[in-house]
């Protein structure tokens, strides 16, 4: 990472940048080149800046300079966050084309490319923040999971982008553990987008490595829905782990939770395609989240206790403070199943919000019948 | 299992079966009921027969008792296999109604449900023996996996069945560790059937119980191809973990092999559903075959000596002589995919083979590019 931003002008080149920044085809100098800035600065949102920047210096359309925003927080050494990333992704070079820019506005008023991947929370925030500082013909991609299900539906953080900044929001979800993608293991992601095509074609080239591949679909919904839903499915299985079940009552409960995932999403939006749970953002991402993953980890301590111990005991005892996103998820789409009358669709769904609460066994994970 | 076999008159009642063979409802005497018999007693074959001859004690269209053809060996004990599987399946109690049957002819002969569940390679010559000594009304269904995929199209288990004995022949696959199944643990399983959903849901019926849960689909050579194709898969997810590449590239490989298992079948058979591949068959029974089974852990071993050590000398040592399906298969695939021209449509069948047979390292399985 860069060690400190350097307020630039639109159209000039950063002087962090290296030499191959203005890159000359025979044919054409190109213009108008896109200038990418990530909003977010976690893990996740570092290794999005490591692929992107390793891609802005070879492809001749984008500015070399990636500019990431970065919440300026001082560590106990003394460090700044700005300065490099030693609290999300210490040890990895993003890239010295990566510039860190602790103030919000100065990151993104120059950038057509904006990629958003904060905490879920955070985002109504930064888009009042910065609607109406950035330029009018920004693109923005939303790599963010877990948005909230409300009770008259889901609450999609690309529809929040939309209509707080006025701009076209594709998203970016797939199996995606940043740790191991940052020491360049391979993987892959999925785009969702609503009707441009090239638009998403640019955010695949612009993501897509050898060791991250990169595909897009015309389905916003639900490659987004899939990013939130497998959590609930990961607990599924980790009831499962916890019971010590064994792997073809795992598989099983995998596919169910695949099915309901699917089922869900097709009922709130008719868009969604069933093709789309065959991606990474579908059966990759919830085989990942239900192998590892501290919503499947959480699940298992809570069903070797018999649920005796409750999730907010297990959470602050597991996760240093942190929530699980499965249980609040869980419970948001028990109450949309509740509130229209489909409880009975989704009997894992349902039976995993009632094992988190405590109405339930969590041996109830294999106890209902066939929808 | 009953102890011994009693020769049995057609119509006429074992008197191993237990006091509720005829079960009278109060509308009607229940007539022309189904007698099943399953044929093969491995560990599959036990379970199978466990499964059915609970169900056939409760429903009144079928006989209670269970015929199971047992390939009589009389073990180092003394034991013969006809009166207890105490190879296969020891500990199980299969119940009273299962009576096995050393003899083959006698095992079909009264039979109009045939189960079958050998050894592929075995199939081809029971069909020749059992043909023109079965009843003429005979449905049957297949229960085995791995069956051969030819240059000329893959060898379908259910077609030999049919062409041989001259009659319909449905399959059942999926998710299915028969000693997880045998202490009743969850899990699922699907039927493909060709066009009678009458005959599937009959199937359906016979295996169902709560905890081995059964649809069907309308699609017989998908389901049966994804038992087979899976190990293929296998191979590629144990490579990984040989590697020790992690559950995100794990995934990422799991969900291509699944996209090709299934453009591979759709290829084959015009017939071939999407959906089937979200089915127990598919989706599930790859996860369970990529978490656990001797394919994934022979190929992790292969890995984990850079390919030095050739297959053989690995199932040699790990398998007690047995041979890989997956390698097989691996091999049987490439041949296809070569043959038309379809190498580069199918990157991961085509790398798993080559790395099989040393021609790529393993480290290739996630250096081929986009299809």
């Amino acid at each position: 990472m860069a060690p400190a931003y350097e307020p630039l002008l639109a159209g000039e080149t950063s002087s962090n940048n290296n030499d191959s920044n203005i890159i000359i085809t025979q044919d054409e100098v190109p213009i108008n080149k896109s200038r990418v800035t990530v909003v977010g600065s976690g893990n996740w949102g570092s290794v999005a800046a490591k692929l992107i920047a390793s891609n802005t210096l070879k492809l001749a359309n984008f500015h070399d300079e990636v500019r990431m925003w970065v919440y300026e927080e001082v560590l106990p050494s003394g460090d700044k966050l700005s300065e490099e990333n030693v609290k999300y992704l210490p040890g990895i070079k993003l890239g010295n084309n990566v510039v860190a820019v602790p103030d919000l506005e100065h990151a993104v008023r120059d950038a057509n490319m904006l990629v958003f991947v904060t905490p879920h929370q955070f985002m109504e925030g930064i888009c009042k923040r910065i609607s109406g500082k950035i330029r009018e013909d920004v693109e923005a991609i939303s790599l963010i999971k877990g948005m909230e299900v409300k009770r008259e539906g889901p609450c999609m953080i690309s529809s929040l982008i939309t209509e707080h900044l006025g701009v076209n929001c594709c998203v970016l979800m797939g199996a995606n553990i940043a740790n191991e993608i940052a020491v360049e293991k391979f993987s892959e992601a999925t785009v969702g987008y609503k009707e441009n095509r090239e638009i998403a074609e640019k955010w695949v080239r612009l993501f897509n490595t050898p060791y991250f591949m990169v595909s897009a679909v015309q389905d916003v919904a639900g490659v987004e829905l899939c990013g939130t839903l497998k959590n609930v499915v990961a607990l599924a299985a980790g009831f499962v782990d916890g019971l010590e079940m064994g792997n073809n009552t795992k598989a099983a409960i995998m596919r169910i939770g695949l099915r309901e995932m699917k089922a869900f999403s097709k009922l709130l939006f008719s868009s969604v395609k069933d093709s789309t749970f065959f991606e990474s953002c579908g059966v990759a991402d919830l085989i990942t989240t239900c192998l590892g993953g501290r919503n499947r980890k959480c699940a298992e301590a809570f069903a070797r206790n018999g649920g005796k111990r409750s999730f907010d005991e297990l959470e602050a005892e597991m996760l240093q403070g942190q929530k699980l996103q499965g249980v609040s998820t869980a419970k948001e789409v028990y109450e949309v199943l509740s509130h229209r009358g489909w409880l009975e669709l989704f009997p894992l769904f349902a039976t995993v919000h009632e094992i988190c609460i405590g109405s339930l066994p969590p041996t109830s994970i294999v106890e209902y019948s066939q929808s």
